[in-house]
């Protein structure tokens, strides 16, 4: 290898692990979902604002997902003035550090939306990349439930915009107080019991993946898993992790309120939670939106430390197949809560806040399993074929092209090594080309083009008898004179569009 | 410090150095922006394809912006398998990167663009920033110049398709071979010469600085500034100096041509880039496009290292003001080439490509100086205000607000702490808010909502007296019933649209 050093060796090209890079159907189809979402944040009195990929890591804090390790999981590196930065790991820490730098010229509630990159540090896997965008709303100033209610309403107009129905989404809403209140009614309150707090909340986190029995282990001594690992437990007692699974296992929050207002009733936060989880329910009911797509659901447990009040949580709840072939409902696509310790962290005084994120990839692998998005076709540009490859002949070929272009057709002319006609066709093919105009030298002492129909050419050269799909054959090929090229072209693009709405992919 | 490190510091809210948080107006005017840009490229049959921020630092390679310093200027960290990854500092590099490692799949030429953001680690100053957005297209296996004469033109149509008048921009065309055989010419071919030549490039870069006396200097034994520093020059003789101040001073191509053809004719590259800027020449001619918007001018000289024939500019001509009160034209809104070398670099074999590259920032800055951005003003939300913060009447509130939002009226209810009213008629006058809707429990008795008109009322009470802006005054507070509130707000905003459109600001 050493040996080897000192000749230039052939560079590798490859991606470093845990990013990818995007194709042309998912760029359109993500710009295709933030809009639709852009509309909602800006109808609902929202206005944008951004913040760098770079903060100071001090700045980021160590509100990292499931994280009791500070700075780890961030990408972070030394300023030469020896400052550590870091690579924002979400959108919210930088935020709060917006508002608090800007406090002075910020108009409170400031109200804002947001789209962009965010990374972790983190081991990838299947699904799971170091780079990913999300899309975040945030309400700073706010420090009554209404902002948390809007968030919510926001959300479930949000799933409605993307055309996701009714009874195909919905929103969960929590309140960490309540939490609070349980964990105290246990007897795991205080700061000495941080720890196991932690471990209780991890292990109701797990609901969903180990059932109630699993975490009835997590929660008592500790649980093995298929492989023989074994995972140690909260060491709650038997009285204890019935009441933490009478919490999370409610079903129907109106049938269950009572009981739970009085398991939390000694506890000061956990009344006031409950309290504020049936104002947020009265405040959306009175909105119109039911629990059919605003619910109150105990077991909502957002994994982040920062949340100190109501806690949501958007969910898509039609089925899909997973990787293993089973039908599970597809699940979260974002969520948020209220922060009200985020901004204050730089502030010498308290400043509430309230926000949702969502996760754009995950949302829109979402949107493509139900079939709403990508529906606004791209058609390949019209392809204006090089017969001979004099300046002259390029001219002309040229100025077909712009042409086209000046008529607001999708329109190149080929690139490629021109003497090898077939290859032109090929890449024709392969781009799916709607159109290949054509002119050699017999055409041109005409002044004509010959105007190819590729997609019926395919259709034709497939000899398609299915009587679904048939009908009268139009000519593959005309030959019409340079100045009736765009005309017949804008016809021929026409009846394409027609015949791919009646085979409804348009 | 050490002894107060113990103690819980407030933390300071501060950006990194050379990083800057994009307000509303902005992001509104590069999404603007760049949909029009965008619509130009797909018309000329380009697709969308994206790459991550991080790139190996190996795969950037040394083809720094005017650097022969190899990985400075890039933000690098190491992973955790020990490799070094590096923030990408333009769009190009990743390309070829991208398509050399999908080779196989990708169908050759390959027309693509990108927006997005780039790194530069370096010291900040005014208007330069270490995080910042370009908009670049590409073709890869397209090893003729009519390639070349498309990227003209395409930039050519995006200038016009964001408003800037013919006149005001122009492309400015030259070829890195011409200059080759200008270096060959005078005795500075080959490799031992590489330094010097860098030198000579870097003095001609200098013309719109010092002009040609400064250049000059530059070229033979140096230049003192008024600081009284020194630049050492790169040590031309007097009949080498004037070769280069002819070759950099040709204004009209035509002319001088012949003159310029005499010049490099010994040389075989030089020979070949003069014979590549006629075709150039030749073909957008053909297809329409004058000097006046794409000028073949041998006094462009890219930096970047990495291109290997034809180099464009896109420069606007209008005259700005500068920060010394001086006049001056816009300049450069971007710039590219051909870099036959860039993709090869991966690959066993040779893959031409040429691109163009768009400064985002730079470009909104020239638009904004020739109002050619934020025309679709958007306009604050209508302020549901709160009279009573009892949780049946914020229920009323939000429904009020949510039947707006569902009319597609911006709204938002007021979030703030309710009790002091007069805080929320402040807001909603910073905010700019068109209308207030306010109910106390008079006017809910009454089923009825006030309705104030924010725009009529602010006019009313600066009692205008202009002509041209006075017209009849409005109502600037009407009284309404709740079934009624939708229609008349959906009126007030009719009329405050109508009077922007009459005071020319609509």
């Amino acid at each position: 290898m050493s040996e080897k050093q000192k000749k230039p060796q052939k560079l590798k090209a490859r991606l470093p692990r845990g990013f990818v890079d995007r194709t042309a159907a998912d760029i359109r189809a993500v710009d295709e979902m933030t809009a639709k979402i852009r509309e909602v944040y800006e109808r609902y009195g929202f206005d944008p604002v951004e913040t760098p990929l770079f903060e100071y890591t001090d700045a980021l804090g160590k509100f990292l997902p499931d994280a009791d390790r500070p700075n780890e999981g961030v990408f972070s590196l030394q300023d030469d003035d020896d400052q550590w930065m870091s690579l924002r790991y979400d959108l919210t820490a930088p935020l709060a550090r917006h508002v608090a730098e800007n406090f002075q010229e910020i108009q409170l509630p400031y109200r804002t939306y947001r789209a962009g990159y965010v990374f972790r540090n983190e081991k990838p896997g299947p699904g799971r990349f170091r780079q990913f965008m999300q899309f975040d709303a945030d309400t700073v100033g706010a420090a009554g439930v209404q902002a948390d209610a809007e968030m919510c309403m926001m959300m479930a107009d949000t799933m409605e915009a993307l055309g996701i129905r009714r009874g195909d989404y919905v929103i969960r809403v929590n309140n960490r107080k309540v939490l609070d209140g349980v964990m105290e009614a246990i007897g795991l309150g205080g700061e000495e019991n941080a720890g196991r707090r932690l471990t209780v909340l991890r292990a109701i986190d797990k609901l969903d993946k180990f059932g109630p029995e699993g975490v009835r282990l997590l929660l008592g001594e500790g649980r093995k898993d298929e492989s023989g690992d074994f995972t140690k437990g909260a060491g709650l007692g038997a009285d204890q992790i019935e009441k933490v699974l009478f919490f999370v296992g409610i079903k129907d929050y109106a049938e269950s309120a009572a009981q739970l207002a009085e398991l939390v009733a000694g506890t000061g936060r956990g009344a006031e939670g409950v309290d504020e989880l049936n104002q947020i329910g009265h405040l959306v009911t009175s909105a119109g939106y039911d629990s059919d797509r605003i619910k109150i659901d105990p077991s909502v447990v957002r994994g982040l430390e920062y949340y100190t009040g109501p806690v949501f949580e958007a969910e898509l709840q039609f089925a899909v197949t997973n990787e293993k072939g089973e039908k599970v409902v597809f699940g979260s696509v974002g969520g948020g809560g209220r922060y009200d310790g985020l901004v204050s962290r730089f502030m010498g005084q308290p400043v509430p806040a309230t926000g949702f994120s969502i996760g754009v990839s995950r949302l829109m692998t979402a949107l493509k399993n139900l079939g709403k998005l990508g529906q606004d076709e791209v058609v390949a540009p019209v392809l204006v074929t090089v017969m001979d490859g004099d300046t002259d002949s390029m001219g002309r070929y040229q100025r077909f092209t712009q042409a086209l272009r000046s008529a607001g057709i999708r329109a190149e002319m080929y690139q490629g090594n021109w003497k090898k006609f077939g290859n032109q066709l090929k890449y024709a093919d392969r781009r799916n080309c709607p159109i290949a105009i054509i002119q050699g030298g017999d055409e041109r002492a005409l002044g004509v083009v010959q105007i190819k129909d590729l997609i019926e050419g395919k259709r034709l050269a497939g000899e398609i008898e299915d009587n679904v799909t048939w009908r009268e054959a139009r000519v593959a090929q005309v030959v019409v004179s340079e100045e009736d090229m765009i005309q017949r072209v804008r016809e021929i693009l026409a009846h394409q569009a027609d015949d791919r709405k009646r085979a409804g992919r348009g």
